[in-house]
């Protein structure tokens, strides 16, 4: 057992007593030291209060006690995620030194379930953007090859957990979040069916573009970290009823005979990169091969585009607009851009994201009465250069603006659907490419077990 | 049994075949006979059409198939709940001739427990109102004294209740329109919560302001219909998740030791009747009699003005703008009036109204971790002449708007939790006079055991 062994090993070993979660986290910490000064992934690092806490689990665990099912985990929350007595900066300036007194949802789970706190997750200002860099801790880089992004945002996550820094992690995902720099750094991410995970507090409990959600290396541990987060919650009054423990492992299902929809684009809604286009078309093959009865179909998305621009702008101004009226140097300039976007939005420009949202929703929940997944690009692009604030050009065109490039994810966003990003091919460099593995609103548990099954496939080759 | 027997006791009679679903029907058309004419509660009546769906009820049972709940009791849907085949106007001149194509799922739902379709209920145009009229049916008057409004905007369900001319109803519920109905009229509504009863298809799957949901003569009654109507589906991914057979029967739960919050009017909220707020006042003192500790406290619900007039603007507007833009004149006045209100909301007013929101929902959430039950008015003021839109006066004094005389209802809606309106007192003059008792988001099925146990201690007064 290695820090690069999964999660479920790893727990499996503190429960047998073969290791002591303080031996458990000084093997992380001795990664983290080797890895992250090059890749700043874990920030807010603690190492002495790590040590005493996984002390505490060692001796809540000899004393024979009821222990939780991630009992003894090291493990490093987002930093966009309130933890109660951490630093928490979002990586914005003006959090620089907040430390809240309270525990986000996601974090109370995650904590009750027994993780010792490490440190905090990398993330870009406020989240906004899929490159994980601010003011605060700086720049997170690829663990494949550092002088390309990590992808974002929950950027340091993906790239802790590559490079063999954290065993699991948590994130969140809008506009990609978790999918995107899964993609970047080879590891797994799940954006969930909207409502699975519930959230609290939010300043608008009906703003569900943006959902948390489980990172790991691979299917069986994201399963594991998934039914610790998912269930349903009186804080979270449109919540999902299925309680976490359906979603506790991820049996692969077979892939035979099932209805598979591949497309590159979605018939053209946006640039993808050569090389991702050729990894999304040799999932076709490897899936045939697997039995599946593969189509190069994909459902009308193109409103998507209007529906997650308008809700994503409203937010952002909702969220931050006062902040940014009081502190007008305080933000990067592309979130600025973001939150200014919503000023001029009126309530019919609202609604019709609205009206256009259900309509997805509805032909997405029509298109799966005919299809048990859609395959997709997790990520457009490559890893790119970490100088960037994001990629330039896609096949040598330019690229349209900072979101054009999300648009493989995002436009899954709009529709409330759950789907997988999973490691499946490499570039020519290298680096790693995931396809992005997508089902019907509410079928996590078999988009899960669809997601195992095509990591076997992958399993050896990648 | 007659046809003011509970609806459990008309289906028990007919699983016995002690009643034939055509002479249980026969029976309804003749109260219908004998009362509608006066009181206009059932539109689009169809007695043949009836005639022939419980012959089909009837040998369906004498084959010895399977039947669903509520196979062969007469039923007619709301007017504005879409009904395959059936005419839906809307109460609105330009539907005067809709026949839809498909039922809506609420429906679906209650057709595929075996009713026999009779007619429709009459609503005030569009459901806006708590006073049935409208230019394609008429008037619906109050059963008790048709003088009087029967309310709204499930004015005709309830008065269709109550004069025995259904044993069973549908509702929807904005501000009030299943509750207010029910106190006018003397009969049960639940409004429940907020996901409870998924609704399909919506313009906007996220506008949850307005509910679906049952009424019925008792608790009981009111319990069955409910089975029927709740539990989700995969059109309505935000629905709640336990199934409709949780809320199968409302045992009574004991009252001892409960801790119920009685208020008239939250703390100067809106004005109330004299004769309803001491009707209020006496459920204080009967729920004191058995063994409930009964304190005079409310939660602070003072945004929930503000939440509920910006989302109804808001989605009336997307709801129905384009349509008055199409057809100026074809409006009663006070709804034209509630569409334009919506016209000039900006994003930030929305993006407000619903941060509010979530305000009073977690505001709610704190409260009933104190208390079980809070009991209001169910409207603040007896059936006024129907012969005017809304009450001029409460007390003497000027009611100040076409909404302001709905705020004890919709100042719940604003909050989400579930709230039945039951029959508690009569004024001086014998018209009924209902409380409102609402419970924590989610807990339908405690909320009916009460309102049981509240009906056993007013049955025999009332």
């Amino acid at each position: 057992m290695t820090v690069d062994s999964s999660a479920r090993k790893q727990l499996a070993a503190l429960r047998r007593s073969e290791i002591s979660a303080r031996e458990l986290l000084d093997l992380h910490l001795d990664r983290i030291a080797d890895r992250n000064p090059e890749l700043n992934a874990v920030v807010s690092l603690d190492p002495e209060r790590a040590r005493a806490a996984a002390a505490a689990a060692d001796e809540a665990q000899a004393a024979g006690g009821p222990l939780g099912p991630l009992h003894g985990l090291p493990f490093a929350f987002k930093d966009t995620h309130a933890v109660a007595g951490w630093p928490t900066t979002y990586g914005s300036p003006l959090f620089a030194d907040h430390v809240p007194e309270q525990d986000e949802l996601i974090v109370e789970r995650v904590r009750r379930a027994g993780v010792v706190v490490i440190g905090r997750t990398n993330v870009p200002e406020f989240a906004a953007g899929s490159h994980t860099f601010n003011r605060v801790f700086g720049l997170t880089r690829n663990p494949i090859d550092p002088r390309r992004s990590a992808g974002g945002s929950s950027g340091g996550a993906a790239c802790a957990l590559a490079a063999g820094m954290v065993p699991l992690a948590d994130g969140s995902d809008m506009a990609g979040s978790l999918r995107n720099p899964a993609s970047f750094c080879g590891v797994v991410g799940l954006r969930p069916s909207l409502g699975r995970v519930p959230e609290w507090p939010l300043y608008n409990q009906w703003e569900t573009t943006s959902v948390g959600g489980p990172m790991a290396r691979n299917v069986g541990d994201l399963a594991l970290l998934l039914s610790v987060m998912a269930g349903p919650d009186p804080r979270a009054p449109q919540a999902l009823g299925d309680p976490g423990s359906t979603f506790a492992s991820a049996q692969p299902v077979s892939l035979a005979g099932r209805r598979v929809a591949v497309s590159v684009d979605l018939g053209g809604a946006f640039a993808v990169d050569h090389e991702v286009a050729a990894a999304v078309q040799s999932s076709a093959a490897a899936l045939t091969g697997a039995g599946a009865t593969v189509t190069a179909e994909h459902p009308a998305l193109d409103e998507a585009d209007e529906v997650f621009r308008t809700l994503r702008a409203w937010h952002f101004q909702a969220k931050f607009g006062a902040l940014l009226a009081a502190n007008p140097d305080a933000f990067k300039p592309s979130l600025e851009a973001n939150i200014r976007a919503g000023e001029h939005l009126s309530g019919a420009d609202v609604a019709r994201a609205y009206r256009l949202r259900t309509q997805l929703s509805e032909r997405m929940r029509l298109f799966f009465r005919e299809h048990d997944l859609l395959v997709l690009p997790a990520a457009q692009v490559p890893p790119f250069p970490a100088d960037q604030e994001y990629p330039s050009h896609i096949n040598g065109e330019p690229v349209g603006d900072y979101l054009a490039w999300m648009r493989a994810a995002y436009y899954v966003t709009a529709t409330g659907c759950p789907a997988v990003s999973l490691p499946f091919a490499r570039t020519a460099d290298g680096l790693p490419i995931g396809i992005q593995i997508v089902a019907a609103h509410g079928r996590d548990a078999f988009l899960l077990g669809a997601a195992a099954a095509v990591e076997e496939l992958v399993r050896g080759e990648f």
